[in-house]
Protein backbone atom coordinates (compact mmCIF):
# COMPACT_ATOMS: atom_id res chain seq x y z
CA UNK A 1 0.00 0.00 0.00
CA UNK A 2 3.38 2.40 1.25
CA UNK A 3 4.41 1.14 -2.54
CA UNK A 4 1.16 2.07 -4.38
CA UNK A 5 0.81 5.77 -2.29
CA UNK A 6 4.62 6.07 -3.41
CA UNK A 7 4.22 5.79 -6.91
CA UNK A 8 0.96 7.21 -7.46
CA UNK A 9 2.20 10.26 -6.30
CA UNK A 10 4.84 10.13 -9.10
CA UNK A 11 1.80 9.52 -11.36
CA UNK A 12 -0.07 13.08 -10.11
CA UNK A 13 3.60 14.67 -10.57
CA UNK A 14 2.59 13.76 -13.85
CA UNK A 15 -0.89 14.60 -13.85
CA UNK A 16 0.11 18.37 -12.64
CA UNK A 17 2.58 19.15 -15.28
CA UNK A 18 -0.48 18.50 -17.49
CA UNK A 19 -2.35 21.06 -15.93
CA UNK A 20 0.33 22.94 -16.09
CA UNK A 21 0.04 22.85 -19.70
CA UNK A 22 -3.50 23.13 -19.61
CA UNK A 23 -4.66 19.72 -20.33
CA UNK A 24 -6.87 17.41 -18.60
CA UNK A 25 -4.58 16.43 -15.67
CA UNK A 26 -4.30 12.82 -15.61
CA UNK A 27 -0.83 11.11 -15.31
CA UNK A 28 0.29 7.81 -15.33
CA UNK A 29 3.79 5.11 -14.76
CA UNK A 30 5.00 2.27 -15.26
CA UNK A 31 7.25 0.25 -12.58
CA UNK A 32 8.94 -2.98 -13.17
CA UNK A 33 11.46 -4.55 -10.34
CA UNK A 34 10.53 -0.53 -7.75
CA UNK A 35 12.05 0.83 -10.65
CA UNK A 36 9.77 3.51 -13.04
CA UNK A 37 10.79 2.31 -16.80
CA UNK A 38 7.93 4.83 -18.51
CA UNK A 39 6.11 7.78 -17.50
CA UNK A 40 3.36 10.31 -19.33
CA UNK A 41 0.68 12.50 -18.81
CA UNK A 42 -2.30 13.66 -21.28
CA UNK A 43 -0.85 15.46 -24.68
CA UNK A 44 -4.24 15.63 -26.65
CA UNK A 45 -4.06 18.97 -26.61
CA UNK A 46 -0.58 20.42 -27.76
CA UNK A 47 0.01 16.91 -29.94
CA UNK A 48 -3.86 17.47 -31.27
CA UNK A 49 -3.61 13.78 -31.07
CA UNK A 50 -7.05 11.78 -29.53
CA UNK A 51 -4.66 8.72 -28.54
CA UNK A 52 -1.85 10.89 -26.61
CA UNK A 53 -3.34 9.64 -23.38
CA UNK A 54 -1.33 9.25 -20.07
CA UNK A 55 -1.44 5.66 -20.30
CA UNK A 56 -0.95 5.11 -24.23
CA UNK A 57 2.03 7.87 -23.83
CA UNK A 58 3.67 5.64 -20.66
CA UNK A 59 2.77 2.43 -22.42
CA UNK A 60 4.61 3.01 -25.71
CA UNK A 61 7.40 4.33 -23.46
CA UNK A 62 7.94 1.71 -21.28
CA UNK A 63 7.79 -1.57 -24.04
CA UNK A 64 10.27 0.87 -25.80
CA UNK A 65 12.46 0.20 -22.83
CA UNK A 66 11.66 -3.45 -22.28
CA UNK A 67 12.13 -4.10 -25.80
CA UNK A 68 8.86 -6.17 -25.80
CA UNK A 69 5.43 -5.36 -26.53
CA UNK A 70 4.46 -7.40 -23.10
CA UNK A 71 4.30 -5.61 -19.69
CA UNK A 72 3.87 -8.96 -17.58
CA UNK A 73 5.82 -8.04 -14.35
CA UNK A 74 4.88 -4.11 -14.65
CA UNK A 75 2.11 -2.44 -13.00
CA UNK A 76 0.70 0.33 -14.46
CA UNK A 77 -0.34 3.42 -12.10
CA UNK A 78 -3.03 6.05 -13.52
CA UNK A 79 -5.18 8.68 -11.68
CA UNK A 80 -7.92 8.21 -13.13
CA UNK A 81 -9.80 4.83 -13.89
CA UNK A 82 -8.43 4.46 -17.71
CA UNK A 83 -10.94 4.74 -20.57
CA UNK A 84 -11.84 1.90 -23.19
CA UNK A 85 -9.06 3.06 -25.55
CA UNK A 86 -6.32 2.91 -22.98
CA UNK A 87 -7.66 -0.28 -20.95
CA UNK A 88 -7.32 -2.07 -24.38
CA UNK A 89 -3.79 -0.50 -24.56
CA UNK A 90 -2.94 -1.94 -20.80
CA UNK A 91 -5.09 -5.74 -22.02
CA UNK A 92 -2.68 -5.92 -25.44
CA UNK A 93 0.47 -5.23 -23.56
CA UNK A 94 -0.98 -7.96 -20.44
CA UNK A 95 -0.25 -5.93 -17.96
CA UNK A 96 0.83 -7.69 -14.47
CA UNK A 97 -1.12 -5.15 -12.60
CA UNK A 98 -3.09 -1.68 -13.12
CA UNK A 99 -3.61 0.65 -10.11
CA UNK A 100 -5.99 3.72 -10.37
CA UNK A 101 -7.11 6.60 -8.16
CA UNK A 102 -10.61 7.33 -9.20
CA UNK A 103 -13.18 6.30 -11.01
CA UNK A 104 -14.75 7.72 -14.06
CA UNK A 105 -18.66 6.92 -13.92
CA UNK A 106 -18.49 8.32 -17.53
CA UNK A 107 -15.65 7.41 -19.79
CA UNK A 108 -14.11 4.22 -17.17
CA UNK A 109 -13.91 1.46 -18.88
CA UNK A 110 -16.08 -0.43 -16.56
CA UNK A 111 -18.87 1.65 -17.86
CA UNK A 112 -18.49 -0.30 -21.10
CA UNK A 113 -17.35 -3.33 -20.34
CA UNK A 114 -14.80 -5.17 -17.60
CA UNK A 115 -13.92 -7.70 -19.89
CA UNK A 116 -11.57 -5.15 -21.88
CA UNK A 117 -8.96 -5.48 -19.10
CA UNK A 118 -6.93 -8.71 -19.78
CA UNK A 119 -8.14 -11.58 -17.32
CA UNK A 120 -4.86 -12.10 -15.75
CA UNK A 121 -4.18 -8.65 -14.66
CA UNK A 122 -4.61 -8.00 -10.91
CA UNK A 123 -6.04 -4.32 -10.75
CA UNK A 124 -6.70 -2.32 -7.48
CA UNK A 125 -8.75 0.93 -7.29
CA UNK A 126 -8.73 3.86 -5.11
CA UNK A 127 -5.42 5.06 -4.30
CA UNK A 128 -5.41 8.31 -3.47
CA UNK A 129 -9.01 8.84 -5.03
CA UNK A 130 -9.93 11.94 -3.51
CA UNK A 131 -6.04 13.57 -4.76
CA UNK A 132 -6.76 12.02 -8.23
CA UNK A 133 -9.96 13.24 -8.91
CA UNK A 134 -9.88 16.54 -7.06
CA UNK A 135 -7.80 18.11 -9.74
CA UNK A 136 -9.95 16.82 -12.61
CA UNK A 137 -12.85 18.25 -11.09
CA UNK A 138 -10.75 21.51 -10.59
CA UNK A 139 -9.47 21.74 -14.09
CA UNK A 140 -13.17 21.51 -15.41
CA UNK A 141 -14.57 23.89 -12.68
CA UNK A 142 -11.57 26.43 -14.15
CA UNK A 143 -12.47 25.90 -18.14
CA UNK A 144 -16.12 26.97 -17.00
CA UNK B 1 -20.22 1.87 -52.71
CA UNK B 2 -17.26 2.42 -55.42
CA UNK B 3 -15.42 4.90 -53.38
CA UNK B 4 -15.88 2.46 -50.42
CA UNK B 5 -14.22 -0.50 -52.15
CA UNK B 6 -11.28 1.97 -54.04
CA UNK B 7 -10.70 3.11 -50.59
CA UNK B 8 -10.28 -0.16 -48.96
CA UNK B 9 -8.31 -1.39 -51.80
CA UNK B 10 -5.74 0.45 -50.13
CA UNK B 11 -6.33 -0.32 -46.83
CA UNK B 12 -5.41 -3.70 -48.15
CA UNK B 13 -2.41 -2.55 -49.76
CA UNK B 14 -1.56 -1.52 -45.90
CA UNK B 15 -2.14 -4.55 -44.89
CA UNK B 16 -0.12 -6.48 -47.20
CA UNK B 17 2.60 -4.10 -46.36
CA UNK B 18 2.06 -5.35 -42.41
CA UNK B 19 1.86 -8.88 -43.72
CA UNK B 20 5.63 -8.08 -45.64
CA UNK B 21 6.48 -7.16 -42.23
CA UNK B 22 5.85 -10.28 -40.46
CA UNK B 23 3.23 -8.61 -38.90
CA UNK B 24 -0.56 -9.36 -38.47
CA UNK B 25 -1.98 -7.90 -41.38
CA UNK B 26 -4.38 -5.26 -41.03
CA UNK B 27 -4.65 -1.86 -42.36
CA UNK B 28 -5.90 1.34 -42.44
CA UNK B 29 -6.42 4.87 -44.29
CA UNK B 30 -8.34 8.15 -43.15
CA UNK B 31 -10.16 9.82 -45.91
CA UNK B 32 -11.20 13.27 -46.13
CA UNK B 33 -12.74 14.95 -48.79
CA UNK B 34 -12.22 12.06 -51.26
CA UNK B 35 -8.28 12.21 -50.56
CA UNK B 36 -5.84 9.87 -47.85
CA UNK B 37 -4.89 12.21 -45.22
CA UNK B 38 -3.84 8.76 -43.39
CA UNK B 39 -2.58 5.41 -43.47
CA UNK B 40 -0.42 2.72 -41.26
CA UNK B 41 -0.56 -0.75 -40.85
CA UNK B 42 0.16 -3.37 -37.65
CA UNK B 43 3.52 -2.34 -36.29
CA UNK B 44 3.52 -4.03 -33.26
CA UNK B 45 6.62 -6.14 -33.68
CA UNK B 46 8.79 -3.96 -35.18
CA UNK B 47 7.89 -1.31 -32.77
CA UNK B 48 7.44 -3.77 -29.93
CA UNK B 49 4.87 -1.61 -29.26
CA UNK B 50 1.00 -2.91 -28.53
CA UNK B 51 -0.62 0.33 -29.16
CA UNK B 52 0.67 0.32 -32.66
CA UNK B 53 -2.17 -1.07 -34.55
CA UNK B 54 -3.38 0.03 -37.92
CA UNK B 55 -5.64 2.43 -36.52
CA UNK B 56 -3.92 4.23 -34.49
CA UNK B 57 -1.27 4.92 -36.98
CA UNK B 58 -3.52 6.37 -39.29
CA UNK B 59 -5.36 8.27 -36.63
CA UNK B 60 -2.08 9.98 -35.35
CA UNK B 61 -1.10 10.98 -38.91
CA UNK B 62 -4.28 12.03 -39.84
CA UNK B 63 -4.96 14.39 -36.78
CA UNK B 64 -1.17 15.70 -37.50
CA UNK B 65 -2.34 16.91 -41.00
CA UNK B 66 -5.47 18.40 -39.77
CA UNK B 67 -3.50 19.86 -37.03
CA UNK B 68 -7.13 19.19 -34.99
CA UNK B 69 -7.56 16.10 -33.11
CA UNK B 70 -11.06 15.67 -34.11
CA UNK B 71 -11.75 13.58 -37.38
CA UNK B 72 -15.59 14.77 -38.00
CA UNK B 73 -15.30 14.77 -41.67
CA UNK B 74 -13.42 11.83 -41.94
CA UNK B 75 -14.07 8.48 -43.32
CA UNK B 76 -11.69 5.63 -41.26
CA UNK B 77 -11.49 2.46 -43.36
CA UNK B 78 -9.99 -0.55 -41.60
CA UNK B 79 -9.48 -4.33 -43.36
CA UNK B 80 -11.03 -5.84 -40.31
CA UNK B 81 -13.22 -4.95 -37.27
CA UNK B 82 -11.45 -2.43 -34.65
CA UNK B 83 -10.52 -3.96 -30.99
CA UNK B 84 -11.70 -1.51 -27.85
CA UNK B 85 -8.08 0.10 -28.33
CA UNK B 86 -8.71 1.58 -31.74
CA UNK B 87 -12.58 1.90 -31.16
CA UNK B 88 -12.13 3.89 -28.38
CA UNK B 89 -9.32 5.70 -30.50
CA UNK B 90 -11.63 6.30 -33.15
CA UNK B 91 -14.80 7.43 -30.98
CA UNK B 92 -12.27 10.24 -28.62
CA UNK B 93 -11.66 11.36 -32.52
CA UNK B 94 -15.55 11.52 -33.64
CA UNK B 95 -14.58 10.06 -36.54
CA UNK B 96 -18.00 10.81 -39.50
CA UNK B 97 -17.86 7.53 -40.54
CA UNK B 98 -16.18 4.04 -40.10
CA UNK B 99 -15.62 1.41 -42.72
CA UNK B 100 -14.20 -2.01 -41.74
CA UNK B 101 -14.36 -5.25 -43.95
CA UNK B 102 -13.95 -8.90 -41.99
CA UNK B 103 -15.65 -8.87 -38.56
CA UNK B 104 -13.67 -9.80 -35.77
CA UNK B 105 -15.45 -12.34 -33.51
CA UNK B 106 -12.81 -12.59 -31.29
CA UNK B 107 -11.54 -9.41 -30.45
CA UNK B 108 -13.82 -7.09 -32.11
CA UNK B 109 -15.04 -3.76 -30.38
CA UNK B 110 -18.43 -5.23 -30.41
CA UNK B 111 -18.32 -8.11 -28.58
CA UNK B 112 -17.07 -6.01 -25.77
CA UNK B 113 -19.39 -2.78 -26.05
CA UNK B 114 -21.15 -1.55 -29.20
CA UNK B 115 -21.05 1.63 -27.39
CA UNK B 116 -17.42 2.15 -27.47
CA UNK B 117 -18.29 3.83 -30.37
CA UNK B 118 -19.43 7.78 -31.10
CA UNK B 119 -22.70 7.52 -31.19
CA UNK B 120 -22.42 10.05 -33.80
CA UNK B 121 -20.01 7.92 -36.02
CA UNK B 122 -21.73 5.86 -39.15
CA UNK B 123 -20.94 2.05 -39.13
CA UNK B 124 -20.45 0.49 -42.21
CA UNK B 125 -19.16 -3.57 -42.50
CA UNK B 126 -18.48 -5.75 -44.76
CA UNK B 127 -16.52 -4.04 -47.54
CA UNK B 128 -14.46 -6.68 -49.14
CA UNK B 129 -14.59 -8.86 -46.26
CA UNK B 130 -13.72 -12.11 -47.87
CA UNK B 131 -10.29 -10.53 -48.93
CA UNK B 132 -10.13 -8.66 -45.80
CA UNK B 133 -10.36 -11.45 -43.68
CA UNK B 134 -8.45 -13.99 -45.62
CA UNK B 135 -5.01 -12.49 -45.32
CA UNK B 136 -5.28 -12.59 -41.70
CA UNK B 137 -6.22 -16.24 -42.02
CA UNK B 138 -3.15 -16.96 -44.06
CA UNK B 139 -0.88 -15.07 -42.18
CA UNK B 140 -2.22 -16.98 -38.74
CA UNK B 141 -1.95 -20.46 -41.01
CA UNK B 142 1.51 -20.31 -41.79
CA UNK B 143 2.65 -19.18 -38.45
CA UNK B 144 1.49 -22.47 -37.29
Amino acid sequence: METDEKFMKEALREAHAAAEENEVPIGAVIVCGNKIIGKGHNMTEKLHDPTAHAEMIAITAATGIMGSKYLNDCTLYVTIEPCPMCAGAIAWAQTGRLVYGAIDPKKGYSQFSPSIMHPKTKIQAGILAEECGKIVTEYFKNKR
